[in-house]
């Protein structure tokens, strides 16, 4: 066992998102990344899920650090949640992601100090039997990293998210040379990025965006209000050297991007020069031609900025006649109706609206086909995993692995949970039996305790409501005492439904007096599970809905 | 008022589907196709959306005639609903779209019998003081028409969904010189399919999805198997088509789309040879490279023929390595995290899969920019109302009839329940008042008792749950007997929130009596609204959840 390296995925195989990846020697243990995901639509109320650590209980101890790529939260989000489960280890984090992370956790009521060590882009140390070697990537924000983990058994190169940008906006161009060099220390692994493996070709510059965005700030002669990601500090730095060409004044508005345009401009990484950002109160001052307004709100998030504007629900702000709005972002799959809905309101307002399927004013922060084989050409490894994807993404990924001639039985498709042990005689093996790795789900101030019962009754209710009916049996006679109350909410309106409200009530009194004459003494969970079943049925018959029936049967 | 033209949108103007418009000349009126939509993710439970028909109430005599357009349910799908509320009129329908509305109607219990009759593609006939003058139009259903409806103001042409399409498969090429010919006689009016009015070009020909499958067919050398949407018969055509020419049986799976299958054989809509269909019980015996399964489900829907299959859970068929799954649709917005979850699954048990963002093997049936301009040349409209799609998408059709010269003022962007009137003298009025055109509801038996309240009700308790508690009071001591019975589901997981439920009680009993010590006679509407507002906090409080709380307090 001692000399072999595992390597364990809690999170980001089989989605895009919840990004954490253990790595163990002898009993040293560092974690790369501790990203959130996003709830899918059947799972309502849920606010974020976070990977399963019930693999690191009683091994705190051995935990020697916490590796961070950048600072986006499907990679540091779920810090808060579980840092202080797992001993509170350092936490290793460039000038920004360090940033991030330290506003994030202060907004935690209770949350632990954090225990986390600034590095630069391109840094080395050691921790227990790792040595850690991370070099700049370019993403959709600042100061992300990839990582060469040299571990006794051989080198592993993690990319964090990246793209290959050789000209990027407000950050350093790719240093493919670099790469390369790190990459001839003899790579015994790649983790490469898949999101984009099903996207052909190679990502567009940030600088072509922005040669795009300028176009729109040329023949605009109103306000320009931009939405993006607030988090894509790449895109908002572009934005800004734009309002600046043409004398535009910048408002910031939406609380999660004025969070992070903050703690980036404290760290110097955002350049942006003295005088153009303006606050709320000295919009009004400004004309509309030397205005620009960059918002959260592209995917039509009922909270965020542009859409408390296209809901003339803003505090502030309201849609004139002559806006130009661009949408600089992608849409996240699920968000398509609420951007459709956006665009109608908005246009309905009189703006004109500049999105992405019309112009190339978002590029995605993710390497596609061709970069990702040029990753792979660079570092030459021996075994290659693809990350950070679905299952169908990371095949993909696969195949273009093939291409470049790594041999199929080289590539490790696995599962989250899996554990990946390879020797030092550099054999791989991929154990069948998973540990824990399943949904961990935060809801208000409950983590994990959501779980599928919670879930499957709230889609139940969500789909044809509920019906409670309460029955009280007086014990003397078996008879039902009082007319049974009903509490139905989302099955039917009630106001219209007297018939069938009277109804349901005979059928259960009648069944309720046809049992309990039989019955000394009665079974009240006989009787419950009666009136559940008949009077189930009978619901459905008449409205071809069935809610869950919850009889409460009580003797008085 | 009697030399006036209404224009009545009930539906198609706001979304895309619901498709239904009202012609009113005098007291006389026909109606243009009569559609259902499909719901939003935040209408759970719903089937679907129907046009509310109150204006039509008491003007049943006069109704002449429901032109339809074609056989696909955003135009037909409502009648089982409506027909016979509005005195079952004749319906005019070309071969196939009556076909197809006879079957659904069949397959309602209870459903009338319609009164149907069968019109050519280019049919000329009078009804009351209109004459309807109808015409072949390309969609991606056979048997589509336009329609050119002649009123005592004026023509108007309306184009039913539409592409023009030079090299259809199973259709006819589009005629241009006819279309030419019909708008010749002058059009007052253009109202033209706004579906695609955000893509810019040329709808892709069926011609060349048709050679993108077949390079599929050629490089297959195991099963296909084709899932597309159950009403794209031209689809199923060209992929007939193909199977004839690479010998391979064919076999169609999904209900829906046998049904529509069936229907189109018995009327000469598919061209397919002798023993090239096949059933399920004959497949065993036909070697994989022999084999084309065409099904439903390309969507990611549960209950559909692929997603079965991806789940191992269709009665017949599994997925092997070595099969193609061709994905030959688009994703309906909505549907992105299904289908990626499909392609997951599918690609999990070995299939290769080619869907529609890797090559070109799926064209929509709707006229894009190019399209769109080219139609509103050949007719020449004084005014023009861009139709079936949303504000947004209709505002920039209505940028593309600005670009060939028709005048701003000219063109009608009105919305669903707004009264066009059109006069003698060829001048426009759009009231402001609205008739009523609010979405009307079906789940299961009931159409329209689903509204606001119910669903508000559905979508809190998907959310947070709900948490129903019991009270009884002895109404000679006040005292609460009994402990409180509690239902909650969808809220936390009972079995470890003990303690909460606990306390939860405990706090309804102080309250309860605190009231009932000072209170004779006791209001219990009082206690229910202090028990809901008070435990409501509490529960916030404890979990930052806002359950539905309802309280049941009985006086026995």
């Amino acid at each position: 066992m001692e000399d072999k390296l595992k390597i364990i995925p809690l999170g980001g195989l089989e989605e895009v998102g919840r990004n954490m990846t253990i790595f163990e020697y002898g009993n040293k243990i560092i974690i790369v990344d501790m990203g959130i995901q996003f709830p899918d639509a059947d799972m309502p109320g849920v606010d974020f899920i976070i990977p399963n650590i019930s693999y690191l209980k009683g091994k705190e101890k051995n935990i020697l650090g916490l590796l961070l790529t950048h600072g986006h939260y499907d990679h540091i989000g779920a810090i808060p949640y579980l840092i202080h489960k797992i001993g509170s280890p350092p936490i290793f984090a460039t000038s920004l992601t360090k940033g991030i992370v330290v506003k994030r956790q202060e907004d935690f009521k209770n949350g632990i100090k954090l225990n986390i060590k600034e590095i630069k882009r391109s840094d080395r140390f050691k921790l227990g039997p790792f040595e850690i070697e991370n070099f700049p990537q370019n993403h959709n924000i600042p100061d992300g990293v990839g990582l060469v983990i040299k571990t006794p058994v051989g080198n592993i190169l993690h990319t964090g998210d990246f793209k290959f940008d050789h000209t990027p906006v407000g950050d350093e161009p790719v240093n493919l040379k670099k790469i390369e060099k790190i990459a001839s220390q003899n790579i015994l692994l790649l983790m490469s990025d898949s999101t984009n493996a099903e996207m052909p070709g190679h990502s567009i510059s940030e600088k072509t965006i922005q040669q795009n965005l300028e176009k729109i700030f040329k023949e605009s002669n109103g306000r320009i209000i931009a939405a993006t990601f607030a988090s894509l500090l790449s895109r908002i730095q572009e934005l800004i050297f734009l309002a600046q060409k043409y004398n535009r004044k910048v408002l910031i508005d939406g609380w999660s991007m004025k969070n992070n345009v903050e703690i980036a401009l404290k760290l110097g990484k955002l350049k942006v020069k003295n005088n153009t950002l303006i606050s709320s109160r000295q919009i009004k001052k400004i004309s509309p031609k030397n205005l620009l307004i960059i918002c959260t709100g592209s995917q039509g998030e009922g909270d965020a900025s542009l859409m408390k504007l296209a809901h003339k629900d803003h505090k502030y702000l309201s849609i004139q006649e002559g806006d130009s709005i661009i949408l600089s972002s992608s849409i996240v799959p699920g968000n398509e109706k609420s951007v459709q809905e956006l665009k109608d309101l908005l246009s309905k307002q009189g703006a004109k609206i500049y999105h992405s399927q019309m112009m190339d004013i978002h590029a995605s922060g993710h390497a596609q086909h061709d970069e990702l084989k040029l990753m792979m050409e660079i570092t030459k490894p021996k075994f290659f995993m693809p990350i950070h994807g679905s299952f169908y993404m990371r095949v993909l990924h696969k195949e273009i692995a093939q291409e470049v001639g790594i041999p199929k039985e080289n590539i490790i498709i696995s599962e989250n949970g899996q554990v990946i042990e390879i020797s030092k005689d550099r054999t791989l093996n991929i154990a069948k039996k998973k540990i824990a790795s399943n949904y961990v789900m935060v809801d208000g101030l409950g983590i994990g305790d959501v779980g599928e019962v919670v879930l499957r009754d709230r889609q139940m209710m969500a789909k044809d409501g509920m019906f409670v009916i309460i029955v009280l049996i007086d014990s003397e006679t078996g008879r039902v005492k009082q007319s049974p109350d009903i509490i139905s909410r989302g099955f039917v309106y009630l106001r219209e439904s007297k018939k069938l409200l009277f109804n349901a009530r005979q059928l259960v009194i009648n069944l309720v007096e046809h049992i309990t004459q039989k019955q000394t003494p009665v079974n009240l969970n006989y009787v419950k599970n009666e009136i559940k079943e008949k009077l189930g049925e009978f619901l459905f018959k008449k409205t071809s809905r069935r809610p869950m029936v919850l009889p409460v049967v009580l003797e008085v």
